[in-house]
Formats: structure tokens, sequence, C-alpha cells
């Protein structure tokens, strides 16, 4: 394996699902880490798991995973980050460094921060890699590759564990960004958790039709509402964590829905066609 | 060539964009007819058009391409599809077949009925086969395969026609249902236009905010806003021509947008849970 100036000894990935096991995959590859540990929860994923060729061992509590590790990633549901944290904090080697793969940041950052101990380091990350697809079935080394990755350091986190936080995600082949918690969650709220919403409650709209128009779907709604097959439970946890920031994102997109219906309703065209071609404006610069 | 039950003589294109030009192409490689002619409104479409090797021919009015087909197939924007028809009405062959590829049918298929001579017959047709590239260049023969397809059929229209256009799409690969115009514009409205709408609102909404934000997108933001990238000319009068039923649909989902508003307005979690999972249990029956 050849010498890395962002490699570290020990992974232990906690939570070995589509992130954690893309995550233990793609360090392996890279020669990232010396060693690759996991726990997860659930025992089946845990003997899944070890069988893996990228695996160096499972252990069956996530403190003694933690304990064997310069480097957890923390890769459970949002709701049980905090409290993954505080399993593993007494079992944490001096210098560790600890971050995360969850979707919001504000709440477990300051948290994590708190449950910490002395010499050890919490660092927010928010690898933008997630799929309706979910499980180490789908995990794949090439998972990180070409998406957007935040780091979400307070500022009292310790410069040097931040910074090799943000070179792992960015040997990954990720391109990152350094924000703080707060602008993090206004940010994803507005372009991943409302289109989200957006795409679950067209369903559920629809849902109340006639589900044979189902059979005509054309690619257009095939797209739009790819996203609403995300798993409810965890979308849930998501939106209970960054709901007053989710709920301004609803409130701004709530403005300009009722305008377009107003204009829709006095069949003003020309407004209508503005609407449309500012939208197309702003999609075409993410193409 | 081989011969073939469903096989037209001569085929003219009116329009000769991604629809028109794809219909040409396939059409001409699954031999369903002699010769594949074209008429465009722009002269640079016609040269271009005309360079092509499943082009037969390009004329300079639609009147003179339609005189000399057998099948038309008016392709033009759907505003232009009744005064097209109107253009070529008096220079139809006794026995020719019209049809279009509009996205919306009950204004265009009624007043159709009205216009064409005695001997001619219009059927309805929307192939489900759009895209947000447009124009010739983007054409291709399996552009239809494996799409859905309407025709829409009044109850006066010749059922040979009728069978004949329906069977044209079968053969092109395309899944075809023959349904009223007035269900067909309920149902696109639904589950096409009321999609493009939201995925435009979303944009105008975002681009009210930092710009920036865009370097964050993920594949979710991607793929429920592509369809915002369509040419808001051509959906203005989409929208114009199917505004009643749009209404409709915009109407049906705002209620479910204020119940998902309220529901995480006041917390309410199980509630929220429940409108994903029915969200994602009408989307999984789309993969």
């Amino acid at each position: 394996m050849r010498e890395n100036v962002g490699m570290f000894q020990n992974l232990a990935v906690l939570g070995s699902g589509l992130l954690g096991a893309s995550l233990m995959q793609a360090m392996k590859a890279k020669g990232l880490c010396q060693n690759a540990y996991a726990w997860s929860r659930r025992e089946e994923t845990r003997r899944n798991c070890a069988a893996q060729s990228w695996c160096d061992g499972v252990f069956d509590t996530p403190a003694e995973a933690a304990a064997a590790a310069d480097l957890v990633v923390i890769c459970v549901p949002v709701e049980h980050i905090v409290p993954t944290l505080k399993d593993i904090a007494r079992a944490l080697k001096p210098g560790t460094i600890v971050t995360d793969v969850g979707s919001t940041k504000q709440l477990i950052v300051h948290r994590a921060a708190k449950l910490m101990p002395e010499g050890c380091h919490f660092v927010g990350s928010h690898p933008m890699a997630g799929s309706e697809k979910t499980g180490l079935d789908h995990a794949s080394d090439e998972l990180f590759t070409g998406r957007a990755c935040f780091v979400t350091p307070l500022s009292q986190t310790d410069p040097e564990a931040t910074a090799r936080v943000a070179q792992l995600w960015h040997e990954l082949g990720m391109s990152v960004t350094q924000i703080a918690p707060e602008a993090h969650d206004e940010i994803v709220a507005h372009i991943s958790h409302l289109p989200h919403l957006l795409a679950s409650v067209l369903c559920d709209s629809l849902a109340s039709k006639d589900t044979h128009w189902l059979d005509y779907a054309g690619g257009g709604l095939r797209d739009t509402t790819r996203i609403a097959a995300g798993a409810p439970a965890l979308w849930k946890e998501i939106v209970s964590q960054n709901r007053e920031e989710i709920l301004r994102a609803m409130q701004a997109f709530d403005q300009h829905w009722k305008r377009l219906q107003e204009v829709v309703e006095t069949n003003d065209m020309d407004a209508l066609e503005h609407i449309l071609a500012n939208g197309k404006s702003y999609r075409d610069r993410l193409s």
C-alpha cells in the first residue's frame, strides 16, 4: 500500500450501509487507511460485512470498534448519530478524529462538541453521495467520486482535525466545501430536503388519482419523482432534525407556487413564460 | 424494403424538430413508409433536413408537402397545429390520414374534425417521447421505443384511420392507448404538465436564493429539476391549451402540499412519515 499524507491507520465505520460500506471500500482502494473495521446494529449486516475483502474486522459494539481506530466515521441514520457518539465517547483513544455523514449538521455538531473527550476531535461531514438505494449490497468505491461534500467545523474545532477530514473527502474525489453547520443546514434545506418533499408530495397527490395513469408516465415524471422512493423513516428524521430551515425553504417555495397558481388562474401567459424562463435559466446552470 | 401491413406510401412531416425528424428516421428505418418528405418553418432547418439520408425531399410550404402524402404528421409546437391544419386542409388528397404529436388533445382534435375535408381523416396522437433537448440534431430512430403513446379519436372518427395511426405508433415500439381527448388531457395535466410546472417553480424559487448553492447540488436536485430546462415558449402554449385541467391538477396537488406544510409546522412526524410512505409506495410502482 502506498503511503499517503492524509492516511489513517485504522478506520472504524459505525453503520456499514451504503455510505459506510462504500467508504470502507474507497479508503482501502485508495490506500487511505491501513485497516478498515466496522460495526453495524444488525448481526446479519455484521456477518455480511465481515465476509467482504475490504473489511479487516467487525466488532460487536460501536465502542469496541471506535477504540480500535484513529478515524471513526459514524454512518448510522441521523437520529442515531448523537446516541452513537454517547456510546463511544469514553472508549476513544486520545487523538482520535470522529466524523459523520449525516444530512443535517447544526444539532449534531453542537451536541458532538460537548460529548467529545479531551484530546479527541469531532468534525462534522456531509458527503452528498446518498441514493434512494440503500444497504451494503449497493456500495461502491466510486460512490463519492465527483460529488459535493460539506465539512462543518465550529470555531473551536481543532484546525488540523478539520484539515485531515476535508483532505480525506478530497482524496475520495469529492468537491469539498468548509462551512458553518447553520449555513449548511440552510443550503441543504433548499437544494436537497425541499426537492425531496416536493417529489414525495407529488407522488402522494398522484396516488389519490387513478393509479393506472402510471402506465403512461414519461421520463419527466420518472425523473422528478425518483427521490420519493427514499426511505420514509430516514427522511422523517432528516426533516425532524432540520425542521426550522426546511419550514423556511417551504415557505419561500410556497410564495412562488402561489404566484404560479395565480398566473395560471388569471391566464397571464406572459407572466407564466417569465417564470418558466427564470426556472430554465437556473436549471441550465446545473448542466 | 419489406412490405408492411401498416405501411404508408408517402409520409409528410410538418415541422422537422426532434419528434418530426425522429419520426422520419424511424419510419424509414422500419420500412413504414416508402418516402419521407418534410416541411419546416425555418429555411435553415429545411436545408439541414434535405441533406439527411432519411429525407426524400423537402417542400417550401406545408400545403405542398401535405399534397404529396397519404400520411401527414403535424409536429409543430402545439399552438401552431390548428393553424397548420388550416393551411393544408384544401391541399389534402382524398384518403389522406392526418395526425399530430401535440401534448394537448381536446382543443386540437375538436377543431381538426371541423377542418378536415370530406374523405380525409384526422386522428389525434400524443407520443410521449419529448425531451428537454430539441431540434433535428438530437433526433434518433429509437426515440419512440418503449415509450407511451395516446391515440385520441372522437366517436365520429373513421375507425380504420384510427387503427392505422395506432398501428403506426405500435410498430415504432410504443405502448399505445386509445382514449378520448378529454381523458387524455386530464391524465397528462397530472402526470406530465403538473410535474413540469413544479420543476419550473422549484427552480424559479431557488433562483431567488444564493445561486452558488448550485455548486452543491446532488443527483436529487438534478433529477427533480431536469424538465425545467424545457423551452418556456413551448410550455407556455401547452399550459394555455390545457389550462382548465392543469388548474384542477394544481388544486389537487395544493391540497396535499398544504397538508404537508401543516404536518411539518406542527411537528407531526407520524403524519409526515405516512405521507412519505404513501409517496414512496406510489413511486415504487414506476420502477
